[in-house]
């Protein structure tokens, strides 16, 4: 099962864990790679076990090592590491803080890393309503900033306390307020950055309109650090909502409660939240949390509605007739401190889903909301085909519906039945006319699953600017469009940042 | 001045008018075109001189004879004409209505002009809030079609009633509605069509969360029709705002009204429209009409909020003291009979200037907020150095100030005065960190200002990406990355549903 390409030489042994890979490994990276110590500083470039170990996994825990990673002192130093990678060959991934959970930053084909971690400059233009930003700003921090104006930097990922802003970026970041208030792209004015060979580019401009030439700006926002490199973006914020009104309401079964998750679009109700969570992961959250968020355990819809003082009444009077007329039991509140009692059951339904195995597979696909139901039942057959449960929860109002696959690792029977059900989960979505990743993207995760999604044209137009913008293949290589299999590897055994105690099975 | 090409044919003698150009034709054009015809028929392939002429030109008039029209049955024989084309070597254009202002559907290579005018399908998924279109699709119907089900599509461009869908995206149109709402970009969910090679492909989904693969989505918006054909696209449509109300503010100058209207955004207030009218433009406005608008001719800033009946009133409240303490008079009202009376200033302000000269370039440049005022006093230098009138009108909320340029044709001398002032007006915009584009495009008309807002670095990559989807360089040939001398052009003298009527000089 575990897969390593190469024995790792001597250095590495005392912090390798089961489950590090390491590329084949060719003298010219060795020699590039000392070359550009030389140049830049062993300080800046660091070939050191820690920090190569540090920078070889994001969040999947897959690892693979670098050669090095890069701390920039600042663009020169990019420019120079793309340039000599160019010369070299060398493949180059760029890295955050490693929140992605799709191993989209790790350095599969060995290399080099460029870690932005420390490129934390964040300025507020409050006149204005823009953030400027440097890659390595974790997103949670630009809203703290923002909300000091009176501004509000909607896109919110689960990881929004840890991820930095140029992942978020890279991925598209989404998050839970996304049916109103869009994801990162939407809030994106201008990015400036290398493209990956070497050339220093600014796509967009601090304007809403920007129609000048091709739109790279919104080709290298999702692209997962593979057509260029990000050194300072300027972001849109919009006036932070005065008040909100927050709802958690019961529903009869799974079904009834994404039927009325559909009803809000039908009657024109914008909720900035509005969070699916089935029967089976709220038994979960009541199990590990003790509680019992409503009489009967059942589906659950929690709906939260924002704007201004005088609108936001109003709009929760909508939602309080559209709740009376669909839930089995509801509870509202406008108090803050209350509102986070009522949040309780969203917050805590992820990590006790551990509850019902030790792994799980947290797939972000979406569909259009008239699919919500087929996609239900669709997860139910799967369940009921491989014997796993298929918990899910998340993002109705945007379609984002997250499906979660539960196994045992240990268990290689379980093992190969979710390896059916996750490729049954991604058929079943496209046949409903969604998409396979809604807000995590491909990286190695997802790859063999593209060309479900894609046709083999619209795969080779991508794999065409591909070569168009990156000739030599240096950022992000083997990611994407190379189907990688998990399966053969093992994630190494950390304890990460934002790692939340797991339960007892 | 007039430069044709080559001696027209017999053929279209009777139908072209002083300035129409022709492209060397090549045998192999005339070859692939009567093979074409042949294939999909003479309904299909239209090269009569009637068809050819009128598709020989956008708003902007200047005229370029393609070989042939074609008016596409299906997507079968949009394939079969890029293939074709692809085969020979056949510049394509694609048209809607030909309201683009720049030129950039013009056949300026020759070659074939594929029309979508009549591909009109619209389609409203009221429970989902989206539509299905055609690219021929009129903006304004959609709109209309949305508003039977309580559902807005934001984007109006001034030629909303005339423009289609299509040209909208290729363009990422704006209008008056885009601080608030955005632009088309914003709007489009997905889109369905043709790579410059033929092969049919689909970008993006019916959903709000996309991220499997590249954005090739946003890469097509606003490419101006050269890296891809739309044959479909799915658009978000929003709940219909409830109610709006309109106020009309004057200001003791020019300067004034626009550092007012960037206090909208200081006191986080967020109009739908903030349209900024200088003292010139009311001028005109006031002599063309006759009226008087308020007692003193001034600056205005027609101001609309809209929402919910609940918001809408306090958000009144909020722009009355902020013109209170800042308009010398101002009226307002949230009758939509009387808003029209508000509106009226700026509805005509653009006819109207032609009292200044019988020429107008109406350039849809966009600064941030805080450049406003340097703008409009390198503009009033631009007066000063060429004698030549340059009113300012335009979404000031948005930064897209519209500048003109007021010119008398047959005066060799403003003509030449013309010329530099529109190439000072562009260097001054990206100085003042501006776009020399916001929504009209680059098309020919602005393609020698394209290396003043680009670093060769930036248009070496969109070339690069031109290359690698359309290797022939069949789409929009010679557009956009070839400087075109729009003076050496004379525009043809035709009326077009959408011209108003000049006013005597």
């Amino acid at each position: 099962m575990r897969k390593n390409f190469f024995n790792p030489p001597e250095t590495y042994v005392d912090v390798l864990l089961a489950g590090t890979h390491l590329f084949p490994r060719m003298k010219k990276f060795f020699d590039a790679t000392e070359s550009l110590k030389k140049r830049l500083g062993s300080e800046v470039v660091r070939t050191d076990a820690e920090a190569c170990f540090a920078a070889s996994f994001d969040n999947t825990k897959l690892s693979f090592l670098p050669e090095a990673v890069i701390f920039p002192r600042d663009e020169s130093d990019v420019e120079t590491v793309l340039r000599e990678a160019n010369k070299n060959g060398v493949p180059v991934c760029v890295r955050g803080a490693g929140t992605g959970t799709t191993a989209a930053a790790a350095p599969v084909c060995g290399g080099w890393v460029i870690s932005f971690a420390e490129w934390t400059q964040l300025e507020i233009d409050a006149d204005a309503g823009t953030a400027t930003v440097q890659p390595g700003v974790v997103t949670q921090k630009i809203n703290d900033a923002a909300a000091a104006h009176g501004l509000f930097y909607p896109p919110d990922p689960a990881s929004v306390k840890h991820c930095t802003i140029g992942g978020n970026i890279a991925t598209n970041a989404g998050g839970l307020h996304a049916a109103k208030y869009g994801v990162t792209r939407d809030y994106v004015l201008a990015l400036e950055g290398f493209l990956p060979t070497g050339e220093k580019v600014r796509w967009g401009g601090a304007v809403k309109k920007y129609v000048s030439g091709y739109n790279l700006r919104d080709l290298w926002i999702g692209s997962e650090g593979m057509l260029g490199v990000i050194t300072r973006a300027t972001l849109r914020l919009v006036p932070r909502p005065e008040t909100k009104h927050t709802f958690l309401c019961a529903f009869a079964d799974d079904a009834s409660a994404l039927r009325a998750a559909q009803d809000l679009s039908r009657e024109r109700i914008v909720p900035s939240v509005c969070e699916f969570l089935d029967t089976v992961s709220v038994d979960c959250a009541e199990r590990y949390s003790g509680k019992k968020f409503f009489e009967k355990t059942s589906a659950v819809l929690l709906v939260e509605v924002d704007g201004d003082a005088e609108s936001v009444p109003a709009q929760a009077e909508r939602v309080r007739a559209w709740a009376r007329s669909r839930a089995t039991a509801f509870r509202e509140t406008s108090d803050a401190e209350e509102a986070e009692s009522l949040w309780e059951v969203r917050r805590i339904c992820s990590q006790s889903m551990f509850l019902l195995a030790d792994s799980k597979l947290n797939e972000d696909v979406a569909v259009p909301a008239k699919n919500f139901v087929p996609l239900l039942e669709a997860m139910r057959n799967v369940t009921g085909e491989t014997g796993l449960a298929t918990p899910i929860f998340g993002h109705a109002a945007d379609g984002n519906l997250h499906v979660h696959v539960m196994f045992h690792r240990d268990n290689e029977q379980e093992r190969q039945a979710a390896q059916v059900a996750i490729r049954r989960v991604m058929e079943t979505v496209v046949a409903l006319d969604g998409v396979i990743t809604g807000e995590h993207g491909i990286g190695l995760a997802k790859s063999p699953f593209l060309a479900i999604q894609h046709s083999s044209a619209e795969i080779a137009a991508m794999l065409a600017v591909k070569k168009a913008l990156d000739p030599n293949d240096i950022l992000g290589r083997g990611k994407m469009f190379t189907p990688f299999n998990v399966w053969d590897c093992v994630p190494v055994d950390v304890k990460l940042p934002w790692d939340k105690k797991k339960v007892a099975r």
